[in-house]
């Protein structure tokens, strides 16, 4: 049966295939080699024979105070385990599906829970917490020997595919896509860890989706980072679809169509070739100059991830690297931060890879929907907490010396080996920032005492808190450049998060109260003679470029997919013109209109 | 053993008493009339025999394809529902502290689950589960016959004690106290419920203590309403307390301190009886005007939270309500909102309980930690929403428009009894103030066309997201008058929540971005003849007094226990030379500094 599951459009474009389940965020998620199938089986046996006679030992030392339900309890868990659905079907994910022995077992633990489920009274349907925590002490006796996240090995099978019996309606659809060879599958989830997005990033999905996340969570970020379509925040996408049903993502509109018939499968599949034509074409662009029909150069910067991104960057023609996110180096770790000599490296290999081109890297700025590992325990605790407005970025760094430490020695360290730039996230006070001072001259000083390289930054500081916008004097009096970081400027001016879909229809960019904070940041950076930038997700909008543009800005960084689109745009342009209409759009009550009424007027 | 617990001091002044525990949020908290005790008893039999036969019939009827391990998790189930540590303890706690059943059934369950947490191994311990699951199916079997919120019935038996045995340091310290008659109870509780808030405002508590919350949860609103000592945010207060322990509350510090040597008892009851000396003292100000040395004018308004606070409004010598938080009337009650004629009367009960002086009304403003019943649902799902940056205020007036015309009907009705204004909560777009006064003239219509009397009221918007601070023209033009929310302000000008203890220390009302946006707020609305008051936390903070007299305000809202204290700050102070001085703390880098020095200087 069709349907259709609506969410948030994160990453652009059309993906037609199979998809692949993905039940539970806190297990390891990759396809074994068919090599490696007994190995699996036998590493299930192995973590559920352990608890087997863990449990028959609780039994046998049973204390005399213990509550006297206990042993009946314990009874009724060793038949769970023991059950056949449970040992039968996993020895069928791994088999038939390559499925490393952790997805499989969680695969069925929910197939089993179907059945808990399909049970009338609730309290029948709440036993299967108890098959839940069995497994789950299965999943810990088999952890030790995993192999291990980040693992070579885990990246191997990459093109690993699922044999399916086919309906009549599946095998039609098969001839029209694929002659039924190599389908492409499209990955569904809860949700996403990171560990299992840096997986899947190297993997052989077409397209994610999501029931949770924003604009700005990292399985958002992955997907625009390897330009693949994504839906994040689709509610209950993945308890509405099974394992291989044919879905498509329709990135642009935030739309995962399920089970779709032929007739809307046609009008996709020219959609996708249409999105391909229109890249082919700005793909002409790449060497262009980036320069307004009245002379003025714009810098096009890229936004990063990782230094494999590089080369996309340098493909798409920018002229550096904005952004950096340093983040992703910290995330799926298990509470193991990267030591001084990994971030080097890869800050480093970014530097290296951008060929001489400038690179800012910006000091970690994890939290909200990006908590690390052992961080995320902390914010469980209380329902009522904002993680956005709390132990964030600049703010965590500072409450970790040593770590932020860490951090500032090997970016000083990689920048001995080219243009490199640090930005430091959400400063709001006068004493983060002088904190912050101290702790780089620090960092130089240990740096010296052992005697090792490291070369000169300019240091920046993103504006991205209204605080900040606010008392921009304090800023440019301490900081070499500024960054304008939109998208959490407008979360804070507006107090609105728009990764909450009760409220995202009154997260606007347009807002005056925005805009007048964004101007001023850059009308004050450029009268002191600082650099300014825009690297929130305002700068990569081809609707807004005209705008910034008419506001003063000059510098712009984002997704290397986005570049050639705002250049097409700087090419039409003639900031003399925008100026003036920029200063409307600035007093205008609902400057949203204005802006409409504009693209109208020049396309 | 003697310790402290730390946490946010939500309410002033100093409690010493005995512990009483809260263990459950989902149930009602009263004390029964000693007549009650066997009904109360039968109650929770009733409750245990429903869930049994209500298993047994589950046991013969399980269907052919239910999981296999079901009957046995059944009948493990029936000997926890059977035991006597369960029954035999239910019964000590109605009979000896005459606790209602649900709390009677919870505070035995939290004393068997010790039990199980005493174990040694993870697996047993979760094993309580179980246990807790065959509780809760008691509590909704016994649910349909306990006595309804509000109803008058809970609040009769307010003089419950308890009768203890007593240790030899007990019986000292019972002796300096109180010859051991009429122990003050001090409630300490994970949560509170705003049900068991209300009740317990009419109950005998000498002071709060609460694991969570924060300075605006509904625990601190309501403790200060009742000018009772509190402290919220405590984090594992009731997990390190036992019943009965004694506790001194210092609403000042924000700590607890359990089980205090005499020393410190006798140390406290000090300070305890020299605040009452203060407030004596305060008290001779009631009747003086409230004038500065030069001769201005300044309003002294007062928050209140439900119409019964009126009468200690006046008593403080306010003249007239700046804030009538309206959110109470639609706490704690299970879903169901109240109707138009419920809030009439309450509105109108406000305006006659201050005999002819103005009461700003301001809509409902629930969201953050002040969430209802039926809307915490929402936000529990996802662990990375923010609910500030949420549905909260006007937006979920917006939202559900039949829910914001009932209220916009009921306050326009209670205007026909006094002066009354009416006050909206966070907007910030243009959008939202047009659907808003829209919304206005449709609820007069609607009560022109059943002929109802209604009266004119004043308009006013909270200032309390930049946003709105950074669009104040617009503001202006819509509305007769402006009221600075300064806790939200903060909050979202900063992105910092107080109640998050990681980044409290960031939360400054005194940081220069804060004080710009307040002194614009002023400034621009006295420039157009507006009326502007500051209604948040800064206003009842004697310390800000004179830099807000400074900034050019003439008016502030607060609660009634601190208008005196402000009031004396008032007479001391002389605008004319505080202007100049204001400036200059508007221009610091670190305003707070300059403030301390003030503050040293002038007393």
């Amino acid at each position: 049966m069709s349907f259709s599951v609506h969410g948030l459009a994160v990453s652009r474009g059309i993906a037609i295939g199979r998809a692949v389940l993905v039940g539970r965020v806190d297990v390891a998620h990759y396809f074994i080699d068919a090599s490696q199938v007994e190995a699996e089986i036998d590493r299930v046996r192995r973590g559920r024979n352990a608890v087997v006679d863990e449990l028959q030992r609780l039994l046998a030392d049973m204390p005399k105070d213990a509550p006297h339900e206990l042993a009946p309890l314990l009874d009724v868990h060793l038949m769970l385990l023991q059950d056949d659905d449970l040992t039968e079907g996993v020895k069928h994910w791994i088999r038939d599906r390559l499925y490393n022995a952790e997805w499989a077992l969680t695969t069925q633990l929910e197939a089993i829970s179907r059945q808990f489920d399909e049970m009338e009274d609730e309290y029948l349907r709440e036993r299967k917490a108890d098959l839940e925590q069995v497994v789950q002490r299965v999943l810990q006796r088999m952890s030790g020997t995993a192999v291990p996240i980040g693992d070579d090995a885990r990246t191997a099978p990459a093109v690993a595919r699922v044999k399916r019996r086919k309906s009549d309606q599946q095998a039609q659809l098969d001839g029209m896509l694929d002659d039924n060879t190599d389908v492409p599958l499209i990955l569904v989830a809860h949700d996403l860890a990171p560990a299992d997005m840096l997986q899947f990033k190297r993997s052989v999905f077409a397209g994610f989706v999501t029931d949770v996340g924003g604009k700005t969570s990292h399985t958002a970020i992955v997907a625009r980072s390897m330009d693949i379509p994504a839906v994040v925040g689709a509610r209950a996408a993945s308890q509405l679809v099974r394992q291989d049903d044919w879905v498509i993502v329709d990135g642009d509109a935030g739309i995962m169509l399920v089970d779709p018939s032929p007739i809307i499968l046609a009008e996709y599949g020219f959609k996708q070739r249409q999105g391909e034509l229109e890249r082919g074409r700005l793909t002409r662009l790449r060497h262009t100059p980036s320069i307004t029909l009245d002379g003025q150069k714009i810098e096009l910067l890229a936004n990063i991830e990782m230094p494999e991104d590089a080369p996309a960057a340098l493909a798409a023609g920018a002229v550096g690297v904005g952004l950096f996110r340093s983040e992703f180096l910290f995330m799926g770790r298990h509470g193991k931060l990267p030591d001084e000599e990994e971030q080097y490296l890869a800050y480093r290999a970014a530097v290296e890879g951008m060929q001489g081109l400038p690179v800012t890297v910006r000091t970690v700025d994890i939290g909200a929907d990006k908590p690390l590992d052992h961080h995320a325990k902390v914010t469980k605790e209380d329902d009522y907490l904002n993680p956005a407005l709390g132990l964030r970025a600049i703010r965590w760094s500072l409450a970790d010396p040593a770590m932020f430490l860490t951090q500032l020695r090997a970016i000083l360290r990689a920048a001995a080996h080219g243009q490199l730039n640090m930005m430091i996230p959400m400063l709001a006070h006068a004493s983060e920032i002088h904190q912050t001072l101290a702790l780089i001259e620090q960092a130089r000083a240990e740096l010296d005492a052992r005697g090792a390289v490291y070369g000169p930054v300019k240091l920046g500081a993103m504006i991205e808190i209204p605080a900040a916008a606010l008392t921009l004097r304090m800023f440019l009096k301490y900081f070499d450049f500024l960054s304008i970081g939109t998208n959490d400027l407008i979360q804070y001016t507006l107090a609105i998060d728009r990764a909450d879909e009760s409220v995202a229809h009154l997260y606007d960019p347009a807002h005056p109260a925005v805009l007048r904070l964004v101007a001023d940041t850059i009308v004050q950076s450029q009268a002191q003679g600082k650099a300014v930038s825009v690297c929130g997700e305002m700068a990569g909008d081809a609707s807004f470029t005209r705008l910034l543009l008419g506001l003063g800005l000059r510098s712009f960084s984002m997704h290397p997919s986005q570049i050639l689109a705002v250049k097409q745009e700087v090419l039409r342009s003639d900031t003399l013109k925008l100026t003036a209409w920029a200063q409307l759009v600035l007093e205008a009550e609902d400057p949203a209109e204005l802006l409409v009424q504009n693209a109208a007027k020049s396309h």
